[in-house]
């Protein structure tokens, strides 16, 4: 059995109960080593496979392998496996080898859930996911996105928002979004959410580019109607109050 | 303390570890009753509030009252509350209220995300969230989002696709798409996610008015990429294998 399991964006305690047990229960574990480092205490006995970033194809093909002797693996992923992480890829590797394995999806909080949480509830009305990679997405199919979520209202969560490779992917899609929304909409950050140095902050569309924004960092742009209470970032859900 | 926990879908395997402990160590549960009863074995020995469908205002307001006597209290919400739950609204009452409180939001596992988990990986590629829900949200913006989110081809995850007293909004929401992606585009369903009766199923927005299709199904339509192996929905990352 193939398990690929989502370890929420960083603490044990956002992590769910399944993900737990089938990291206890399986004893060969395969991830990124960043990853592995976050659940190292939960894994001291165990078999691991660590591989760097951008090792994603070899992990995936590792553990297929694993999985086909007969034995119980698990691949381990940030935030939800399934959301820019490993379950797409481990499931369209082994149906290209058909490699006639089980393979069970263990969901889990992704990074923008997490950041959400800690801002106040920024995503209560209709809203969508976008990463700012270009690397495996043409920058023009992201940038038709960004303008077609700016222009319908909805709140957008920015994954991969700025790297060194892509330090300009930000402005332009701010610039894109700026043509809709006002540049005093409410945004909040997230940066290494739930894990010892997580940041949140809450700041304007016009104030964005002073901050600390980068690969570990969710951004969280509200729409029309997002206002700031008590320090929490609010997307109403329309109840008339 | 107020705490407003997202209980996830509604296996207690898909609830944070942090959800656990918020609720055991709460005395006080204020929720929904059909959310009392997925976690009534877990609260067995408290004081319960338990409301009605509709009853979103007066349960939020009156765990905030009992949060300003000093004690704690949790405010239960399917999936995570802060998406489309009950964490926007009790913010806002209690900032409405200068309620002077501390409230924490305790983030949970939303029924789009294990429905994807349970169907494979539809969610891998930029997706958004629309509910097709116009008690609170005029219609008009929905099906604005509705276009937008199409032409852009984004993954579509729709809340709340159909009941008894928006008959159509479904299928209004599907011509819509219809314009931009084709009718043989692969559709996943989850019904009862991590319920006893939990159902999924994989279609095409074609064959998908045939389907059992209420308020407790989440509709995720993909994009012109996603495809089915092996009975799963995977939308490509874009790794090239």
């Amino acid at each position: 059995m193939l398990y690929i399991v989502g370890i929420g964006p960083g603490s044990r305690d956002l992590m769910t109960q399944e993900a737990l047990d089938v990291i206890a229960k399986t004893d060969i574990i395969v991830g990124y080593s960043t990853y592995i480092r976050i659940i190292r205490d939960l894994i001291k006995d165990k078999e691991i496979v660590s591989t760097g970033m951008r090792g994603e194809v070899a992990r995936c093909q590792k553990a297929i392998e694993i999985a086909q002797t007969g034995k119980d693996v698990a691949i381990v992923s940030s935030g939800d496996a399934g959301i820019y992480g490993m379950a797409g890829l481990a499931l369209e590797l082994a149906a290209k080898a058909k490699a006639k394995i089980d393979i069970k999806v263990v969901p889990g909080v992704t990074a923008s859930i997490g950041a959400a949480a800690a801002l106040g509830a920024p995503l209560m009305n209709d809203f969508c996911h976008i990463s700012l990679s270009d690397l495996m997405t043409p920058w023009e199919v992201i940038t038709k996105r960004v303008d077609a979520a700016a222009s319908a209202d909805f709140v957008i969560c920015l994954y991969n928002p700025r790297s060194k490779g892509r330090p300009n992917n930000l402005r332009e899609a701010l610039d894109i979004i700026l043509k809709y929304k006002s540049p005093e909409t409410v945004v909040g950050i997230g940066k290494d959410v739930a894990r010892p140095k997580e940041i949140e902050k809450i700041t304007t569309i016009k104030d964005l580019d002073e901050e600390d924004v980068d690969m570990t960092t969710i951004v969280i742009i509200g729409n029309k109607n997002t206002y700031v209470a008590d320090g929490h970032m609010i997307t109403p859900r329309g109840y008339t109050l």
